[in-house]
């Protein structure tokens, strides 16, 4: 049985499990990750019996690369009348007995109008939330997924040691960003990393120094930046580098489908005794959730663990983010999308278990004048964890 | 009257036209075109009164950039009793008379997920879909937006003449399509071109040569690319390019917001006359377009004009795409994202109107051999056009 095959009988169980007849698949994303294709359509997997990716576009492609049986969707309008006659015993079932069939979509993603046009033609059908059976399945990585994230880890470690040679004041974020994002795309990055939520963006992380580094955005990260406009609102802005300020370099990149995230702080000359020693709490409360990291390990209790620890240096306010502006994690899962599951947070009550890849980011806002942290990606382990992200550690002196 | 108060007084006028209470904006993009600012949170516009952005985060960023009132979101679920107590007569009239509120919402971007959220918070309301309302606003371009659109047409141009200089035999299209995203990056590019449709991406465009170029892809587009792997499966692949195959270059750039795009088709050497006749044919049809680009020229007649000159150059089953992978237009719109209306193509009743910014595309695919085609970028004016693309034209020949 290949990956796919294993992914979409996980599917299955759970589908079952739940009680849902089937799972109609759209996202690009969960396509490709049920599938081994990217390509448009509807992937329906029955809670038994065969899946089917029906393929708008480019069909002859999607059969090359689907390891789920594509067809050509042909009319999106007979697509009801097409499952039906494919699923006989799943939908006769269902109309004999008078009961809807109950099928989940990525409600999550799915936009409104796309829904409108799957109730259109499968009217008999009640439509449930889909999404976080996916999302739970996608939260266990499989040795060749590892292996993808370690060769995104090996390429952004290099893209960092050659952006750290670069750094020299006056050189804009924006230059040092430009720098890092050619070295990564020359060695396969996508071009910007997929992100699951709602309006969120992200091209290859933020590289932000001193007051910009601290400027509040939308995003939905402990750092966000001044970015280039208001259009747009984070990330690196063409503010000049300086001595004596930090400069966060929160970067990743997406290599044959897989992202990677770390943060490195480094500094031309010195920073003052209250960022550094920021900076070294960021660095102990890492080592501590290190040492938690094992399986079993509820998730929120990391996050609850570290709020305590910037709690005893005195540092809560500048935690994730200053006042208004604070984020309420510590860390999320890493894969195909930045923002899968785990999310290190209250009201998560996941044990770590075998699979799970986590990028922990614990940082500290300082409005006006930066900000300091470390973040790097781990994978959980049977007794414990392995830390994917190679960059040297410790604040950068350059 | 600033410019976003007279868009909210644009979208106001469509509402009570529609006979629409009010609308709600939730999505980045439509959020920046009415308010100034991308931060998050929902944007509520009646029918007649101000409009109130409730912004989640960040609030102080918002605050800065906003041009309507805004104020911090508090508890999402307190956001219905807030909005009936700033909006009493709204609420109050359809209250007492028995009848739900009617409030539009994007249904073409937004999650299923997102508009469950609102229903639960404003439950005596009937959604109704609003995004062709607002797809429509946004597809009359101001002076400002133009402006912003020529400045990306000026550095796309200068990142073509920087990348034409670049081709020898050998590089390949990821190299090639990395020093474009560098050149612009560093003239300020977002990283990225802003997409609306479901599932599609686009980070700079695509740098395609012979077969690469020809391979088809689920992307919504005449020239979709081998890409990187099935992950990444459009755009530039790491295919070295050779002599005497055609390079189509196309390429575009987001500058504070706004999108430009074109195409040029280049040569190391020189081409077989079937594809040079094949380049010649789609200048010739972008110039008959030309041609017709006035106010009142419907849409869709231009389609079908191109349709037929394609026809009678023999070469239908090469326009746009080859056999089943064909794309059904001829251009589309572009601003603040890639995917704007006008779009040219059949059901596409609109009358050019001054303000409307459109690509076209004319292009011929050879499968295993590649596509050539030419793009520019046209402003619809009082009594014609003003081409925005200000790159040379012809086949170039390096």
């Amino acid at each position: 049985m290949n990956e796919y095959t294993e992914r979409v009988r996980r599917l299955q169980e759970q589908l079952r499990h739940k009680r849902i007849d089937g799972c109609m698949i759209t996202q690009n994303v969960d396509l490709y990750y049920f599938t081994g294709s990217m390509q448009t359509g509807y992937l329906f997997v029955p809670s038994a019996g065969e899946a089917l990716f029906l393929v708008r576009r480019s069909v002859v492609r999607a059969q090359s690369e689907s390891a789920v049986k594509a067809e050509p969707l042909g009319s999106f309008r007979s697509m009801g009348e097409r499952l039906a006659g494919a699923y006989r015993s799943l939908f006769g079932e269902a109309a004999s007995s008078g009961r809807k069939l109950r099928l989940a979509a990525e409600f999550d993603v799915l936009p409104v109008q796309q829904l409108q046009r799957l109730e259109a033609v499968l009217p008999a059908v009640e439509w449930v939330d889909g999404s976080m059976i996916i999302r739970e399945l996608r939260m266990i990585k499989s040795a060749a997924e590892l292996a993808c994230i370690r060769e995104a880890a090996r390429v952004i470690d290099l893209a960092f040691e050659d952006a750290a040679q670069a750094i020299r004041p006056g050189i804009t974020e924006l230059e040092l960003m430009s720098r890092i994002e050619l070295f990564v795309r020359r060695e396969g990055h996508l071009g910007m990393m997929r992100m699951r939520g709602y309006n969120q963006e992200v091209i290859t992380g933020m590289v932000g120094a001193g007051d910009a580094a601290a400027t509040p955005t939308y995003f939905d990260g402990p750092a966000g930046g001044l970015g280039l406009s208001a259009a747009s609102p984070q990330s690196a802005s063409r503010r000049p580098i300086q001595a004596n300020e930090p400069i966060l370099i929160d970067i990743g990149c997406c290599i044959d489908g897989y992202i990677i995230d770390q943060t490195r702080t480094a500094v031309i000359g010195s920073l003052t005794d209250d960022l550094v020693r920021a900076y070294e709490v960021s660095e102990r409360i890492i080592r501590s959730v290190e040492a938690r990291l094992l399986p079993g390990t509820v998730c929120e209790q990391l996050y609850m663990h570290s709020l305590q620890l910037a709690h005893d240096a005195g540092l809560s306010d500048h935690f994730m983010g200053y006042g208004d502006d604070q984020v309420k994690f510590l860390g999320h899962g890493i894969g195909l999308e930045i923002d899968e599951l785990p999310v290190l947070a209250k009201g998560f009550s996941y044990p770590l278990q075998p699979g799970m890849v986590i990028a922990i980011e614990p940082k500290f806002t300082f409005p006006q004048r930066g900000v300091v942290g470390i973040e790097n990606s781990y994978a959980i382990t049977g007794n414990g964890y392995e830390k994917l992200t190679v960059t040297r550690e410790g604040l950068i002196r350059l």
